[in-house]
């Protein structure tokens, strides 16, 4: 089994994760969950998302929590925007990098964030110009990449296309989005492996959602088709608490116990990000979907 | 990927699911749990222990209920059995097939059975001329084979070692048991690997406990490593409930959905199983684990 000796995670809870919550936090607590993450040795975190506070009132004070946060020397911040005018509020509140979402599928893309992905990929050539001229990285999320949950099944060339797109207008990164957590394991390899063969050197990123358990499947898939790079949510945390199954990232704790069992290196303190999704899990009141920060990662010391 | 294009699965919810719940269930419920399974394609399930009902409670009536089974065709009903007694109860009872378990620490096999190793080979060999003289087959599971709470790692020469012996003695297969869920995909498939090339010809099958939530990640190097039988439980169930991460065997839906979705046939009625989850998750009172139950095989169709 070839693997990558490390692997670079993303953690997406204070983003995707809690913009799902109904229970709108205070600034400090937001800030306080992203300084938390920032001391376990993760080096990349998409802290908030710049978008309408009507449309996620959760992200409503996005600017703040960026200008809010302890920068941890070496720790990446990242903020997700949707057009131009989220991307000069992420810029001006000291984002280190932005992140652009479009989706796969027309369907879901048009009742996602009412536009068609022609138009998406419009605002994202704004996007990137804005963030060209802050000397910003950027990358390009592709949403429903596994599966529509309006459209079903989508054309592995169609995210390919638009891949190539976000590329050409100066994508740093690609991600692929597997939104509603259809992806399986052969399906997923095989996308990326057609993806590193079209667009060599273009860094790739997985963000696998785990509503039927399959996440880890599919890391251990993209990893053997040679990706390095997953998101991943503390806890678990994400998905809508009062649709039941709808679920979030895989626990970034879980990942991270998985790869340093395999002997894969992520710099991360998997000690110190279980206490964090022990808090986290407490101050959003409800049983989070990750394993690891019950079970502990004993097995890594018994049987390690 | 190189993969099986049908998986034998072998329910275990009835007995390594249900003698973990404290609560007693009447026989007619756990006959019913048994006769629902048997209702979804499922071709082999594990329905009971013969064991002292000192030890566990919950199989004191394992013969009533094998004798109490409506004995679906072609279906196989397996037994537990640790010892000859448990064997001739079993063989008495009607019991298609006989299962025995030793661990590969020997700790584990102390402190579980308080039997040495070697103790538990004689002992199986008793079981093994019993289940001979009966004409009835039995599978020798190695438990504790990707590591021990007690010792740690676990050399995968004494694995081998305790397989041949067992194949020795009589065993038609070996089952590999994570019983406490620390197998990690690489050492899964290095195992299973291993194994085949050791033992040629003998069924090996695999009984992941998702307690830190690899076991679909473990399923896949061992399919990828040429496994194609797989122990799983419905729902989830098992571990210990009052143990906060002690986790029962992957989900049997979870499972299920996993391998449909990547073209793996299993013989079983997905939307039927996941029926039977929920209904068990009614009968034990508690939420149970797996995740398809909740989510639904939605993303099956809308994406297969």
């Amino acid at each position: 089994m070839t693997l990558p000796g490390r692997v670079s995670i993303t953690e997406v809870g204070p983003r995707d994760g809690l913009q799902n919550e109904d229970t709108l936090f205070a600034l400090g607590r937001k800030v306080e969950f992203v300084d938390r993450l920032s001391s376990t040795g993760l080096r990349r975190i998409e802290a908030a998302s710049f978008v309408s506070p009507k449309a996620i009132p959760q992200m409503r004070d996005a600017g703040e929590l960026m200008r809010g946060l302890r920068r941890a020397s070496g720790v990446t911040y990242v903020a997700l925007v949707p057009n131009e005018r989220g991307a000069t509020d992420a810029i001006a509140a000291g984002a280190d990098e932005i992140a652009t979402v479009v989706s796969a599928s027309e369907t879901h893309n048009q009742r996602n964030i009412n536009r068609s992905v022609a138009q998406s990929l419009d605002a994202i050539a704004g996007v990137a110009q804005l963030a060209a001229g802050a000397r910003l990285p950027w990358t390009g999320y592709i949403s429903t990449a596994f599966g529509c949950p309006y459209e079903g099944a989508v054309d592995p060339a169609r995210v390919l296309e638009i891949a190539e797109r976000l590329v050409a207008l100066g994508a740093g990164g690609i991600a692929l989005g597997d939104t509603i957590g259809a992806a399986e394991p052969r399906q997923a390899g095989a996308l990326v492996g057609a993806l590193r063969a079209r667009l060599a050197g273009v860094p790739l990123r997985l963000h696998f959602h785990d509503t039927r358990g399959t996440a880890l499947a599919n890391v251990l898939a993209a990893l053997q088709a040679g990706a390095d790079e997953f998101d991943a949510s503390v806890g678990g945390l994400g998905g809508c608490p009062y649709a039941p199954g709808a679920a979030g990232n895989v626990a970034t704790e879980d990942l991270v116990y998985m790869l340093h069992r395999m002997g894969i290196e992520t710099g991360v303190d998997l000690a110190a990000l279980i206490e964090v999704a022990r808090w986290i899990e407490g101050v959003v009141g409800r049983a989070l979907p990750g394993r690891v920060k019950g079970a502990g990662d004993g097995a890594l010391q018994a049987a390690g």
